[in-house]
C-alpha cells in the first residue's frame, strides 16, 4: 500500500510507523486511521520484531479530525468510531510489541493510542488529555482504553475536566512507562523496544496474545486459560533451546523469525 | 423533603450536601443514609451542574452508627446495608459529578463514600480507614468500592489491619485526587468541581453514565457499547455547537441545563 | 507430613513456612510445590492466626525448576502448571492472611508467589522479575497474578523485557506493601503480619474469603454478594462483642480461635 499520511520504515528488524500529517496535527481522519490499520497489519505480517509508533511535527496526535466530522450524521460517526476501534484492536492483536514514542500533545483518540500501545515512552514536554467534554461531546471510546490503564478517580478527572496531565504525572499513574528529556526520547524508546524484543519471537507472540486474552477474565478462568497456553508453549523449539541454554549456562540461539 | 441530619444548598449552579450530625460524628444511621439518598436524588433532578459532599464537625464520616446496630437481627442488617448500597449507587447514577471534600476521618462506610464519589479532595489532616475488623466484623461492602479504587495489596492491608492511611498516601494510591492544606481545602475542592462541570451539561451526563457502565465490561464489549454511545452523542446540539466553535476558533455556547 | 524442602514452624500463634532448598535457589519443583500446598493446608487448618512465607539462602525463589522440566512432554507440563495454580489458589483460599517476606530475587513463579500473597514486605536488596521470555518461553501463569497487581504497561514491560525491578519500584507499583533495610526485614514483616492478625479470627476468615470472591465480579453483583456476607457476619459472636466493646469504650474480647 502507498501511504499518504504516514510513513513506514524498517531498520535492524524494528519497524517504525510515523504519523506524518503535520498540517492537520496528525488528526485521526478516516483516511489516516485506515492507513494506520494497513500499516500495523503490514508490520504484523512482516519479519519485524517490534514496532515504534512515532509522529512528525509539534503534536503527537490531536485525536479525531473535527473538520471531517462536523455536521456528519450518525452513520458516518458509527463508521468512524468502528474504524477507530479496529485500529486500537489491531495494535493489540499483532504479534509484535508496539511502543508509542510520544512528544508534544496526545489528545482524545491520540491519548487512546498511547493507552492502547503495549509500551510508551514520552519526553518531558509531552502532555495527555481527553478533552471531548470541552466541545460538548465526551471521549467515550478513549475512556475504554484510559480507564483500563489508570485509576478510577484519575480517569474521571481527565474525562470530566478535559484538562491535560504532564508526562511525569502520566508516568506516575502508569499511563506510560518512562519519561525522559526530549533529546533522549528516541534513544530511550529504542532501548526499551529493543529490550522488549530481544528474545524469542515465537514466545513473545504467544505471550502478547495471552496477555490481552486473560486480562478481562475472572482469575480462575484466567488461570485455566494461561495454564493451557504455557504448557503448550513449553513444547516449541525456542523453549526447548532456552531451557537447554540456561542449564548449560550459554546464550540461547532462538529461531530468528523470518531469517 | 425536610432534612434533619444534613443540609443542602445551591450556589452558582453547584449543590453542596453537608453532613451535619456532628454529635454522632456524621455516622451513617439509616435515617442519615435515607436523607443523603433523598438529597442526591433531589440534586440529580435539579439544575445544579455538580455536587460537593462535605461535612461539619471534626469527623468527615465515621461509618455506620453502631449504637443503632448493636443487638439488631439479620433483617435489620440486610435493610441497613441495602440502603447503604442504594446510597452508593445513587451517587454514581445521578448525572452530575460528585466531589467529596474530606477533612478529618473518613472511616468504614465513610471511606466507602469517598471511594464511591467521582472525585475527591482532602486536607492534609484527613485520614482513611476500613476498621470493621477491629470490632469483630469486616468492612465487606466498603471493600467493594475500596478494592476498585486502589491496588490489591493496599486494599488488603487496609482491610486486614483496619489501620488508617493519611491523605498523602490516599492521593498516592489514587483513592483521592488531591491533598491540600486545610485552609485551602474548600477553594481547591471548588476549583476541581468547577473544572469538572464547566462545559456541556448534556455531554457530561452521557459521559458519566457511560463511564460506570463500561468499567465492568470486558474490553471488546466495552468498545461496542462505547462506540454506540459516542456516535449518538455526536448528534446532540452541544456536540454540534462544540465542533463548530472549535473549528471557528471561538468559545462554544452550550445549552445551559435548565436556563 | 514430613517436609524435605521446606520448614514449618509456629510461634506466638503465627506460622512461618520457610523455603529451604537453598542449593536449588528454592526452585518450585513439583515436589517443592506439593510440600508448600501441604504446608499451607496444614496451617489453614491450624490455630495459627497468620502465615509468613519466607526463604533461606540468597534467593527468595527462582521459579520453576528448569532441570526438572527440560525435555518434558505436554502432560508433565500440564500437571506441573496445574499444581502451581493449586498452590497459588491455596494461598488465597486458606482463612489466614499470608505475608511474603522477600529478600533477594523473586523470579517467574517466585514473583507470582509474591503477587499472590495477601501482603508482602521486602528488603531493599530484593528484586522481582518475570523472565520466561529470556528462555524462549513466557511467564504466562505468573502473568495472571502480576497483571492483577500492577498496571497494564508496567506488567507488559516486565513480561516482554524479562528484566527485574527493584524493591522500591515494586512498592511504588503496589506489588508489595513495604520496603525496608535488610536488617529490619523480619521485624517489619512481623509487625505487619501482627497488625493484620490482631483482631477477630472469625471476622478475618469471612473477610479474606469475601475479598477474593468479590474482586472479579462486576460492581452490582459484588455489592449484592457483599451485603449478604456482611449482614450475616454481623450475627457472629465476635461482631456482637466488638460492637458492645466499642460502645462501652473497652477492649473487645474476641473468641480466640482454637483456644
Amino acid at each position: 500500500m502507498e501511504y499518504q499520511l504516514i510513513a513506514v520504515s524498517y531498520e535492524d528488524s524494528l519497524a517504525t510507523i510515523t504519523m506524518n500529517n503535520v498540517k492537520r496535527r496528525n488528526a485521526l481522519s478516516l483516511a489516516h486511521m485506515q492507513e494506520l490499520i494497513s500499516a500495523f497489519r503490514e508490520v504484523g505480517e512482516s519479519q519485524a520484531r517490534g514496532v515504534m509508533l512515532a509522529a512528525n511535527g509539534a503534536v503527537f496526535c490531536s485525536g479525531h479530525d473535527l473538520s471531517e466530522m462536523v455536521d456528519q450524521d450518525l452513520n458516518f460517526m458509527e463508521r468512524l468510531l468502528e474504524t477507530c476501534t479496529t485500529l486500537m484492536n489491531t495494535i493489540q492483536e499483532i504479534p509484535q510489541p508496539v511502543l508509542a514514542r510520544v512528544h508534544g500533545i496526545a489528545t482524545a483518540a491520540g491519548c487512546q493510542l498511547v493507552a492502547t500501545c503495549d509500551l510508551a515512552v514520552a519526553s518531558h514536554n509531552a502532555s495527555f488529555a481527553t478533552p471531548g467534554i470541552k466541545i460538548g461531546w465526551f471521549c467515550t471510546t478513549p475512556m475504554v482504553a484510559l480507564s483500563r490503564n489508570i485509576g478510577r478517580k484519575r480517569a474521571l478527572e481527565m474525562l470530566l475536566t478535559g484538562d491535560p496531565i504532564d508526562a511525569r504525572t502520566a508516568a506516575d499513574w502508569g499511563l506510560i512507562n518512562r519519561v525522559v528529556a526530549p533529546e533522549q526520547l528516541h534513544a530511550e524508546a529504542q532501548n526499551l523496544l529493543a529490550a522488549a524484543t530481544s528474545n524469542s519471537f515465537n514466545a513473545r507472540c504467544i505471550g502478547k496474545q495471552a496477555y490481552y486474552t486473560q486480562i478481562d477474565m475472572p482469575q480462575p478462568q484466567a488461570y485455566q486459560y494461561a495454564q493451557g497456553v504455557m504448557a503448550s508453549a513449553s513444547q516449541i523449539p525456542d523453549a526447548n533451546e532456552g531451557m537447554h541454554a540456561f542449564l548449560e549456562k550459554r546464550q540461547p540461539n532462538f529461531d530468528q523469525h523470518g531469517e
